[in-house]
């Protein structure tokens, strides 16, 4: 295994640490237990919190800052975290107008941000959930009930983020990421598979020629493994599939996300990413935001995701709206 | 081989055109010939050209916009841009105040940017270059008489850029280039090949359990093949080869780039930075500022490269000021 590591159980500790450092102006990272938390808390502001799993680098870390997320709570590498820091965060970062947990749809992670939601409640804390299911790939899989959360969770974060920090309350956050997870589909194809730090071993077997269509961000199976492809016929396919499941309406508008899974250079994503705006143009939606990059990982997987979340003005401002984080950084 | 990709003759055409799609409101992509424009020049202003073969996104189209680059020029992979795309770049940015060259330390782009730079004198356009040559690794190497260029680039066109913004005239800004890459070093180290999309192969063969200390960002032999280490040996190996050879001065401050090779993820990465980080605390070197990412890539190798750039007050409120490009931004 060839991986820049020491100890695979010290791995996220020294990686948090390396990111403490290299982010304090932005961050503070709590250890025993671990938590990220905004440097800068905003006085009555609703507290913005995501986490899971380790491995998804730059997700969550990465977005906690202005306009994002107050704080994240990464569990070890693919290992949900467990309620004890969730519920550090969640006292860390609330002001008194309650907090709103963001949650991929994983089933250990939404037990443990539910167990501490609870825990949060009896201390006085106001708490609601919003579960991710982007992923149209798959009903049910290894780790889930239902579909997955994947990529769309940065699109989301994003904009409630942005919500929060206008001042919006609770109630209304929640309406918001509820529209938004309706209004979000992703779909992934694996070229590579990751290698999983504790093992020393690829997640997943993948021959020479083959990839996976629908992978999910722990290597969970997809719907089907096929010959490798080109580009542009990878990409045709996820989109459709995106497509077929988007909620649509005419002259929608939509934040496109090409996202890399971990060891895919920028320079393949933008050949991708040109593809998918050419048959949006054909399909007569309308791109009205996009985003490129490694944003939402899986170790050093290989391949891609597409994105699509469709949007009005209101949500188009609280997208442009500044934002401060590690990852994501614009308007400020 | 397995990249998203089409034709690998059309591969650098195809991302460039992604890239302006997902960017239009920084560049403009020009074709025939081949260069990366910013979409809104500054009447006066000294232009910055940068440019070199493409595989190392997102330098150096990444880095076009307000506060770092007016132009950059990409060549296919790997290979130098000729003389024709560099002259049309240096036309569309010319000002009438001259523009400057940031070149890389390869002969062929050395070559190319001279004899661009000729044609645009006898065109009455004042050009002036630097040569780029911050890698530690080797004295000449198989495309370089002497040191190559590597990742300090994109912190010398951060800063130049910055200088540019403010009104620095030509003179100034080859003085403050020549002076940042006196304080620029750098060294990589290679955990595994990249494939390069026209072979379909892999640029160097590297075991299952080797590494090399020094490769150069297109497979370039280094200074040693080494079993796997631990990240923090390979760290540590790497800093003190960078720092024996950069000029130091009592008390001094250095920004601080650990770049990524392509295939590295960003949770690595940090892993890396936290042990330079604890490194130059014990040396007694002052980190000033840091960037952790993929800035300047090889492909898909998988490693990492450390740039150390001493610094003093005037050069640290250049690095601060405002920067929007595709791939760096801050402070707007």
């Amino acid at each position: 295994m060839k991986k820049l590591m020491n100890d695979p159980r010290s791995f996220v500790a020294e990686s948090l640490a390396g990111f403490a450092r290299a982010h304090g102006d932005l961050v503070r990272v709590s250890t025993a237990p671990t938590y990220v938390v905004r440097s800068k808390l905003v006085p009555g502001k609703v507290g913005i919190v995501s986490g899971g799993g380790s491995g998804h680098e730059p997700l969550h870390a990465g977005f906690v800052g202005r306009g994002m997320l107050d704080a994240a709570v990464p569990g070890e590498v693919f290992t949900s975290p467990t309620p004890d820091p969730i519920l550090a965060a969640t006292r860390a970062v609330d002001q008194g107008s309650g907090v709103l947990y963001l949650v991929k749809n994983y089933t250990g992670d939404v037990l443990n941000f539910e167990t501490a939601a609870e825990f949060a409640a009896a201390e006085g804390i106001l708490v609601r959930t919003v579960v991710i299911d982007d992923d149209v790939a798959v009903q049910n899989s290894e780790f889930t009930a239902g579909r997955r959360g994947v990529a769309g969770t940065v699109l989301i974060e994003k904009i409630v983020g942005a919500a929060a920090e206008r001042g919006d309350g609770i109630g209304e956050l929640e309406a918001l990421t509820t529209r938004l997870v309706a209004s979000a589909r992703s779909m992934g194809v694996a070229i590579g598979a990751p290698t999983v730090p504790h093992s020393g071993k690829q997640s997943f077997e993948l021959g020479a020629d083959e990839i996976e269509f629908g992978i999910g961000i722990h290597g969970e199976r997809g719907r089907a493994r096929a010959p490798m492809a080109s580009a542009d016929e990878l990409a045709d396919r996820v989109l459709e599939a995106v497509l077929h499941d988007l909620p649509r309406e005419p002259g929608e508008r939509v934040v496109v996300l090409v996202n890399g899974m971990g060891a895919t250079p920028v320079a393949e994503l933008y050949v991708v990413y040109r593809r998918i705006a050419e048959r949006l143009d054909a399909s007569g939606v309308r791109i009205a935001r996009s985003l490129v990059g490694s944003y939402v990982t899986s170790l050093d997987m290989a391949g891609f995701s597409v994105t699509l979340l469709t949007v009005d003005d209101e949500l188009l401002g609280l997208w442009d709206a500044p934002v401060h984080t590690a990852a994501l950084s614009w308007g400020v």
